[in-house]
């Protein structure tokens, strides 16, 4: 069930079509997951959201691959978006983390948020030390 | 202002001394950042938080330990824990981290941020081929 | 599946009844949709969650409907919040929303959440000029 | 305090002049709030981010300028991001939100949050109806 | 620094004076916090929000007075809501709430974050013992 | 569907088998629900997981067991957790929790969720009653 119906036939149009296209060449695979499929409702949407997925998690920069697909499961996990944390644990997967990063990743982010909830339940006041405008 | 009032002497008690003598000794350093101030008054809470945040932030495991701060701050940012992200943004760049890492944590982070906001939207259903139960 | 059993004959407690009524009757259907169902399991909790959504939501007011409804999309979204995404999709489409707004209510949410996490991550201080209450 | 040191003289970097300037002639002001000042420290960060706010928020589009300021007040509330409020309620006032319509705003979106709290609580499953698949 | 002014003289408004009126009756005190200072600039609001808080908060009901504003931390706490953690936090020690009780919630609320991000992070399915609709 | 695949015959591994039995004697039960079947994919987070979750939640403290599975329930809600609200309502109702407290629940962690949006929406400046470093 979701909240739109995606079109029929997507690739009808042709800045869908482009979309696509620069999908699988980029992927360098045939298979388009659903979130591209759903986005293809509204051509616009479509072209802004691939643009930065693909400048920022398809483009070679200061981080490594399988680091930002981590950290992208990181935040889809923390706000709870369960289709993101299905197609970015793939994606990570796919780029290589195994069972002990898996693991590990998970360690860090339910402790991450153990601690969130102590800091902001003491209400602790930032350290002086880390304010980087002093 | 927070919602409870560190103790005064937090040291004059063992527990909390052994803590923070190993919280010295496993950072090398005499700083105690203010988390482990509050928390302090509950000795039994301090130890806890404490050998937790050792065992996965400061024993080596699968994940960099930059990595592992990188993902600490993708956590403490979606959830809104200010302190958090002071006190992880700090203990990254002690790790090394680059403005142009830091820059590019920014990049996914909030980029996770807005296709998880879309994919929630539209509830779009989850791909056959992500389901590792199958 | 849910946490709860709905009544199996909700209507045969009159309080129920009555707010089922009041429902049929604002919206001018029939259709009383799960999340009445399900909350009828406490009268108490019943009445005094219709009387607020007919309050905010069923009476005119400043904002106008249509509005109000994509309001209420966009918290649900950003709490993430299934059902409550399905539900008032359905009603803002009822209350006119086109495929074209639709689209635009996804780019603001989903920009929105993008730059909440920048400002948060750099715990950028707040303006002066914003401060109303100086 | 923040996270980072924003640059002492921004405009000095070409990029960000070119930004800036861009910011003072879209919104026919002098002022550049910090949000800016603070992504200057990545001439990329503050070019992507400033060209989708523009996009989206600076552009005729389908939704009101100011429908579209009160969706990103929801989504920034909802995140608990204390300067998105800010400076996004100070942008709703100056697209002439009035006090009236500040309090209806203030009534949608934490009825929303009262209401996704009861649907996640119970997990109220989607009505068939809602879905836009079938 | 917040989002709009609080009214200079809220009690000369009848409908404001009533409620502060009644807040102090409600709660024995001559203190009156920020939060309905604050609310005071639109009377409605402030008239809704101190019914239902007086409603659910300051009538006895199946739960415990104590027990209620511990459950108000959880939920402002894993909300980021500073200013109500503090408000909260307060509240439950006025109606009694030991070191040793304070420092129990923490454990909760903190092991829950903890383990909702597991569970959300491993998207883990419902066990069908869980579903009371069967 | 999950992003793992859990461990065909988990009590293969001698420690997921000792947590297992140590499962069902503390809960004095046979049923071991899906949770910790999907964390015995990795020994470790298994053994660190239910450590935690023993000492808390399975252990006498300040704090009765069924208030404790209630915060849990506050918190799961909050954010957004479905596995996790379907796992501690069964275990709280195992407890003894009735429907007229389960509805008594209900009110208090949706109007916390309603009046901390307002909070935030304001900005209300934390009170200097409250601040208990003063």
């Amino acid at each position: 069930m979701s909240t739109i119906a995606p079109p029929a036939d997507p690739e009808s149009d042709a800045r869908v079509k482009a979309v696509f296209d620069d999908i699988r060449a980029t992927r360098k695979s045939d298979f388009i997951n659903n979130m591209w499929l759903w986005l293809a409702f509204d051509a616009d949407l479509l072209e802004q959201t691939w643009r930065d997925v693909k400048a920022v998690m398809a483009t070679p920069s200061a981080l490594d691959p399988l680091v930002k697909e981590m950290l992208y499961i990181a935040v889809s996990v923390s706000n709870g978006c369960g289709y993101c944390a299905h197609s970015h644990t793939a994606a990570a997967r796919a780029k290589g983390m195994s069972d002990a990063e898996h693991a590990d990743l998970l360690r860090v982010i339910s402790l991450a948020a153990r601690t969130n909830q102590l800091a902001t339940a003491l209400q602790v006041p930032v350290d002086a030390a880390f304010d980087r405008t002093a």
